[in-house]
């Protein structure tokens, strides 16, 4: 599939960001080495700024967020066991079924009304008999992607952290987007960090870089990540050409993401004023979910002109804001997106609310 | 843990049959062979008499219904898929994560009411894009134990069997308690199995041999499944000492469920005569859930009257009928569990109905 | 397959034995229970038995050595890691793939010769760099089937120990002939057992029960080992039928393997005598490997005439000794087996003994 | 690990290339895209030059060599099988039981006197019982890096493929540095290529691409691939950046690869004359192994003074030639190496040639 040739914007995720000047000229100049000895200096420093950012002891450079998780569930479970998560969870639902592959492990879905669980309902998951699965380890995502880039409230984090204390279960966040989770709450990262085992960060959506994701944790448990990562086949050989230009992602990236959310909104908004089915509880970071019939035909005829989206499943369409969606490209794609209400290209309004 | 020493009843499962006078004295003639080679006259004796039953051509037997299971979804996927399943499924409650730990494949469940999925649902859970898991099989439950003993309807049945043809899926039945469901519907078995590609059958339920269950197939499928079996450790030598108790089990068990589905009427009225909160519609062949608060101690207080059920999660009992209930020990029961109604036992009936 | 009508001897493996009447007598008598309950006295009467004559905490009956080995593997191991174990272990070369299918793990082999791996060459076999897959635990198999039924002397036994101590590695014994090699050795089983973690014994093979396996090892690891035999698949519900024959099998069966340790000798000595290549110094128990050319063809020959044996491999052919070889059997097999010479049958004596 | 300050040459492995000036302008230029929506441009132009050179339809590019292999593992088998393969593959020796934990496949090794395994050990390694695993797949490696950086001989390679053929088995290339065999050969790379189902190939190592390796196969093996390389976390998203520098890898570095085996020559001899223990016959490309006692104190002490070597086992040297050692460097570290002989610095002489 090739974009067509003139994109106005371009929502489908914000992993479509392609490097901006300062991270090409910082890959053209990296300082690298073999990562595979360790011997990386650009990787080595990446790793440290988020293990500081994070407050965490180290940090591994992984070449996806797939593999950030799915080393972690690795290093928190044995198989056969269970991992409990939010119903939606991406490490679930495209992760291509990983978690049992590799780690031979089932997830044990809770609910998550706005991607966010119940620290009771959780409570509830852990399995106690010896007929069952044990519960090898629970796992957050935040902000949650599937519920429409939705953040877990600080006080939930804290008593989800206590329920793992109690049951004596490894906590793990997939933090893919969890700097737009600090940037929407006005908080430090370690603030949500500071509640879990390990962290994964993904560094290529909307920060921008192009290829990466680091997981955090204890120096132990990245050392025992480093086996895991490289059964996986991650262990690359001069990773500092990627790893300068993240760096210069975690440094210019968040402080961009308010600007992403700004942007957010208005596109929100101006889709629920042209009849568009959101739920406006939901948008609080940099995702959009639209409910409409017929979402993949909705979605060729506005790529026809120029306005990119992605339907996932057949009534539902989401829209990603990124750095490279400037405030001339989403009004113009405000344009596209309700010069014709949704009803009257498909059909009647009374449908689009189910 | 001892059962206690006078039991009138012991309705925790129909796993708990013990061998009847016929079986002890077939196992004791049987004529048997080493398995492992295929030589045991009586074991391939009981894996046709199955297959006769069912329509299919061919059985093969194993020590349990988990192992039965298991090989199907070997059998049928391919590691990283899915395998869609109705909620609840004992595939997955009750199989320790076995389809991930030996497959390498995740469930996609779907809402099964009163155990009975929609095929439309079905069909809205394969999977089709290139960045999910595909969807290797699909498997159903019927009766379906987490549900209640639930039949699928035939005309349903047929339904789920078009969209797996149509979608190109194998349809594998977890039929632990097939024969209950021909019993209930009064039809042979094969008006059910026919539908399948595989199907699992558990002798030592209702049926009451002591030992078994049976994988039913293609001839081709069952050469796999051998493979299967033996990698899990089923190979077994001279089984025909538990096959011919199966046989025995095969032949006389089936006249028994329907005075087995009788009696849990007439213990499920009863329950509800004296207040338990039990869904009669969910109560179709020998299995009766009751919600009710603080199920453990129930449960360990009618023990100790000779009264044996099942506290499965925090709120909800069990009760399973089989052929060692007798009518006597059966009003010797209800006689324990109604003596007073459990709201006075535990707490007042305002709550019962969550 | 069938066997012939009129069978002389089955050398083809001391697993083809059939119950004695005592075991029948004690099938048909056996007090049994929902074994999966922990319940079924005579499976723990089994245990129990096999624990103290080995001198460790715990038991757990399985279907199959298969089963018991497996599980042991995964108690031991972590994913992605090595286990060190003699070239020709029954573990890799006769349980299809499952160390890797389950536990994720992968053989490391020692040379073995005579089945009796160096302690020093184990030492060496174990991994230390993190560019390789950690060790996760040493096996032995006493006596080792392939190399002919041999014996690991004890000092060396002691000496294999102490590597694995040294290293800090879970050491497991596929004592699946253990008892074999007591009788052999004339030595009480526990002298053997003491030096493991965990051990396998197979009761279905020279002590003649019809079907099962016991895991040995600490209280914790039975616990532990208990979840895996129920992934696999082996939770049996009245098992008891088959503990009660295995429990004759443990009383009556270590006192006939001198016997079958002697008419093995006799076997060997009357096959050399007439030309056939095997090498006496792997005849220490009650196997006996020939190598000769056409393998298959010469077992199919003497199966005609009632003598059955194993053509493993395309010039090597097993006869394994059991109690159900009687001496009259015995010296009628000999009979047809050196009634013409093997190179007079098929190639020149001079390619023999290669 | 970090490399001393004043490194005359690094010989540790051909993989600690750095990235030429022209990757580093390339990569800085390079048109990107989203690859994980396959609309990365260079990755594209990447992958379909690899297949242009090797004659297949089509090729996906990952971040390493180990995640290439495994994900033809993963393609060519099924659970349980077995991966007949040369001792000392590199598939089993350092992709740490990935072939286990992932695909759950075991190895079965066949003899390979200089890397080079016998057409007919291979046939015999098919197994062929059903109480055997099934074999899955034939996997070569060439060069052979264990073996030294060997090369198997066409007609070899001709006769194996025709042993895959005539039992149905796919047939796998690791080619790390199949480049580096067709140098030494004078062939073009298909002459090689052309023999496989599908073929792993590096560009991190003798050609210096910073990241990456091409697996390639027909375009149905590789659209499967593609689900595998998400499993793993392979899934990158502005890749062409990475496959900038590798495509300016792959148009420059073949023709340096004579020069790096002259290199390799020369030191093989000095090495020779200084009294090392090579084995001449293996130093056919660009890799040399010298046994020697003490191996980890000889490459410490080198190291300080700026040669470094592997010592891969407790006797064992590893020299790697690449186009990052100058003829000025390699006489610099032959005056290091040559210094002092071996035999004086640790052992006598005598011992050497064990």
């Amino acid at each position: 599939m090739t974009a067509p040739v003139s994109v106005l914007a371009d929502f489908r995720s914000d992993t479509v960001t392609t490097p901006t000047p300062e991270m090409r000229q910082a890959m053209a100049q990296a300082a690298v080495g073999d990562d595979v000895y360790g011997e990386d200096p650009t990787v080595n420093a990446l790793q440290t700024e988020l293990a500081r950012l994070t407050g965490f002891e180290a940090g591994l450079f992984m070449p996806s967020g797939t593999m950030t998780n799915q080393v972690a569930i690795a290093l928190h479970t044995r198989r056969g066991e269970e991992v409990v998560c939010a119903e939606g969870s991406h490490i679930y639902e495209w992760e291509l079924g990983m978690m049992a592959a590799f780690s031979g492990v089932v997830p044990r879905f809770v609910p998550a009304p706005l991607g966010v669980p119940d620290p009771g309902d959780i409570r509830l998951a852990v399995r106690r008999s010896i007929h069952q699965s044990p519960t090898g380890m629970i796992s957050l995502e935040n902000t949650h992607n599937k519920a429409g880039g939705t953040i877990i409230p600080l006080d939930v984090l804290a008593a989800i952290r206590n329920v793992a204390q109690e049951e004596g279960l490894p906590l793990h966040l997939d933090g893919a987007r969890v700097f737009n989770a600090a940037a929407a709450l006005g908080v430090p990262l370690r603030e949500i960090t500071r509640h879990f085992d390990t962290v994964s960060i993904c560094l290529s959506k909307g920060l921008g870089a192009p290829v990466g994701s680091v997981l955090l944790g204890s120096a132990a448990a990245m050392k025992q990540a480093h086996r895991y990562r490289k059964m996986m086949g991650g262990g690359m050989r001069q990773a500092g050409v990627l790893a300068a230009a993240a760096l210069v992602a975690v440094r210019d990236g968040p402080a961009r993401l308010a600007q992403d959310h700004r942007r957010t909104q208005q596109l929100a908004r101006a889709l629920v004023d042209a009849g568009f089915n959101v739920d406006l509880r939901a948008v609080q970071t940099n995702i959009i979910y639209a409910r409409m019939p017929q979402a993949q035909a909705c979605v060729d005829a506005w790529a026809a002109r120029g306005v990119l989206a992605s339907a996932l499943g057949p009534d539902s369409v989401r829209f990603v804001l990124h750095h490279q969606v400037t405030d001339d490209g989403l009004e113009a794609a405000i344009r596209v997106l309700t010069a014709q209400s949704p009803e009257q290209e498909s059909k009647p309004a009374s449908t689009m609310s189910r």
